[in-house]
């Protein structure tokens, strides 16, 4: 283990940190809320312990699969920490375990809070929230990847232990071109999403705000109902964003490249629309009997089904109410999630797709044992390493769910309160069912439950095995 | 597809139940209750279509793996389909439906009953439900190929489709002598268990109908609050049995030749008695304010542990009043299920433990890419393919789990109540929570519902191929 080589980089992680909190510090200073020390502490502390980890190991800088994964389950172990100073500093919250909670919910695009109202926290504390989904989303560390001009020769390893989905691959041969290209096209969809929302005449602080909640797929919003109160414009606005944030980024280099015929035949896309179509569709015939019309449900159904699928959290109705085969709709939809390489969470669609075809094809082999069988995924021959790979991430996940719900029973919660409360916080959705529903939140849990939770969340955003790795006793062993 | 060696031995199996009908037919007789309709008319129906049958395929008896998963798949449904008649004919139950439902439940082992009370129906009926959990438990094709002199060359097949359990292999190098040990093992144990039940006081009756739905951890009772109303020694025998039939049989095999140090050594059994312990300590530590004292909390949640784990369904306390934790702790039980190679049902415990040993394989293959990792399982290598099938295995179990708690949203159950309902069945347990807890049934379910639930139970006791394969279009292609 190079573990100097990794402390350089988290150096330069937590010098971008400090780089991210002047944002809320501005906009403070713009609202006149004198919040400065919220935002000077952590910078201070950021700058203190990123500055002079950014001189150790500058010689030897061989990063290779292990490394890559410790960096990036510390970086985000580290960027939650330090990024949930300003909620304790300025107030806000008092324990340090909820705060905590309400960072890692953040920057893990989840969206769960604890707060029992958001309306009348400062707008710095509000833009912080959401900027950290914002953050999060795209991943710190290829934006590190994109800013910086001396990666190391590593840098893919870091680069794969980030980003979500079952295969990672480089849309140009430079990995820090391919990171420059996803945050340019990740900018450029946040920032059109804030000229809609603006045109709709929705006020501009709640309008960037939105769309940076947005493009994380994360779910932190400025009002006690959610996105309820808005125009239905703004609804239907937000609602086709959170589905196009759920998409795999790569359709939208292919498209900006000319490539849009190679882009529309995404298997992928194909399956994340009939999901979304199929889930929609079914909840609106449901829930049809509790709105009057078949319209006022297909708008309500829509925005949930987009929400929920892209993993953001958004509500404009309590689904809590919604008849138990939607209620199971929705939880499907947590299990599944958006595709892979986009900012949502969950198991991801293409995931799924291979291990239908696995599936599939060992059926196939039972039938006909002597005979040669292949799959493809996007025109491509899914070889059984992939295939393995994504078996043994859904089982760990299924383990994961089974084992947090199992803890979370010795907390107040009942069964299925846990159970989506885990289901929310490992798919980075946000809301779940019971006790934890779209007009409650995770405040109630105790301080062992917030931080069991937590870790949950990281363990969903990075896609279990770099965590997994940080804590394995073998990681740390010589050689 | 050889149709006419299938339909062979399924005309076998229609004699076999014929045969068995007769139990029934003489308990009947034996209490008087003039009940000889009920049972003739169903053996009339299997001789009629089972006898000229026998005369089909005598010729080319040639059976592969497709023909074993049709031939296994069909004889369940025809034996269901014949066995469900006697529930119609007394007039006990109105509904085929419900018939079906009660009988696939008995012969898949499941337990789950529509009976809203079962004392006070016919002593005659009463056996036939524990009867069916007998003939199920070890499986009605090993029985054909324990008792027919002329079992065909692809016997294996047949073997290998019906018995539960990753691997499955023959204890002595004759397939029909394997057939027959297991059967006297499995006899011997039912009438020991009886023969302790009637020492303890137990009326014979009640003995030997216990010992039936022991046997095959099917959990039919006969009285109303299952097994709460016998002595604490009744309670403890069956409590030790269901623990016994959940383990492999192979062990037993082991014992009888004297390897008694290999069947100690088996790791499927310890990881078996470590959950078991641990469920049943950490059950009794949180239910112990509930039960006055640990030793009394101990018992109940002994008994439980042991009736989930082995997927039996008695029951001697309502667990649907237990906190969240317990709760899950049994769900969690409902899952795992027994050890391959028992009458047990569930996902199995070396299922489980050689998804794990693949998981932990393949973080060290990440740590280190060009090292040559193994792992192996009671001292054999775990070769790619098996792992492979159990990970499709779970993939597909995952998969119907959902899809069912989707389905049955549709009917008039929560969430909680459809999940555990789908888990009890595809794991053949029996009772769930919610509304289908240990103090309540089945009954209120929808006729589609019971239909549904009742395919569940066959794709959970055949372990999902056998069914799929049946129903896919590729089966009943040529070639």
């Amino acid at each position: 283990m190079n573990i100097k080589a990794v402390i350089n980089i988290l150096g330069k992680v937590m010098l971008i940190e400090a780089g991210l909190l002047l944002c809320p510090l501005l906009v403070g200073a713009i609202y006149g809320e004198n919040s400065y020390v919220d935002y000077l502490v952590p910078m201070a502390v950021a700058v203190g312990a990123g500055l002079p980890s950014c001189f150790v190991g500058r010689r030897d800088r061989s990063i290779y699969a292990r490394e890559g994964f410790v960096t990036v389950a510390l970086a985000w172990i580290l960027m939650s920490l330090v990024g949930a100073l300003p909620f304790v500093l300025s107030g806000a919250l008092t324990s340090y375990a909820d705060a905590l909670f309400e960072t890692v919910s953040g920057f893990t695009t989840t969206g769960a809070t604890v707060f029992d109202k958001v309306e009348g926290l400062p707008h710095s504390l509000l833009l912080w929230r959401s900027f950290t989904h914002l953050v999060g989303g795209m991943g710190v560390l290829v934006f590190v990847l994109a800013v910086l001009p001396d990666s190391s020769s590593g840098a893919m390893h870091i680069f794969r232990a980030e980003a979500p989905g079952p295969s990672v691959g480089k849309l140009v041969s430079k990995l820090r071109l391919t990171a420059r290209i996803l945050y340019a096209i990740y900018l450029a969809m946040t920032l059109v999403e804030a000229l809609m929302l603006l045109a709709g005449g929705m006020p501009a602080f709640d309008s960037f705000v939105h769309s940076f909640s947005t493009a994380g797929t994360g779910g932190f919003g400025i009002k006690n109902d959610s996105i309820a109160g808005y125009s239905v414009y703004s609804q239907m606005v937000i609602a086709v964003f959170m589905f196009l944030f759920g998409l795999n980024f790569n359709l939208y280099y292919l498209i900006l490249i000319g490539s849009v015929g190679k882009a529309m035949k995404s298997e992928e896309m194909h399956g994340y629309l009939v999901i979304v179509v199929l889930a929609t569709l079914s909840i609106a015939l449901n829930i049809m009997s509790m709105c009057g019309n078949f319209a006022e449900a297909l708008r309500l159904s829509f925005f949930q089904v987009a929400s929920i699928s892209s993993t953001t959290g958004f509500s404009t109705a309590d689904f809590g109410q919604w008849p138990a085969f939607s209620k199971g709709v929705l939880v499907v939809l947590m299990i599944v999630g958006a595709c892979g390489g986009s900012t949502g969470g969950g198991i991801k669609v293409s995931r799924l797709m291979i291990m239908y075809k696995a599936v599939i094809a060992d059926i196939r082999r039972m039938l006909h044992p002597r005979s040669v069988v292949s799959s493809k995924l996007e025109g491509e021959l899914l070889d059984e390493r992939t295939e393995r790979n994504v078996f043994t991430y859904f089982a760990l996940w299924v383990a994961i769910v089974a084992l947090c719900t199992l803890l979370l029973g010795l907390d107040k919660g009942d069964l299925l309160t846990n159970f989506t409360a885990t289901l929310a916080c490992i798919g980075n959705i946000g809301p779940g069912l019971g006790l934890v529903g779209p007009m409650a939140n995770f405040g109630w849990f105790s301080a062992p439950s917030k931080l069991l939770l937590s870790f949950v969340m990281l363990v969903g955003r990075l896609e279990i095995f770099p965590i997994i790795i940080l804590f394995a006793p073998r990681t740390w062993k010589r050689g």
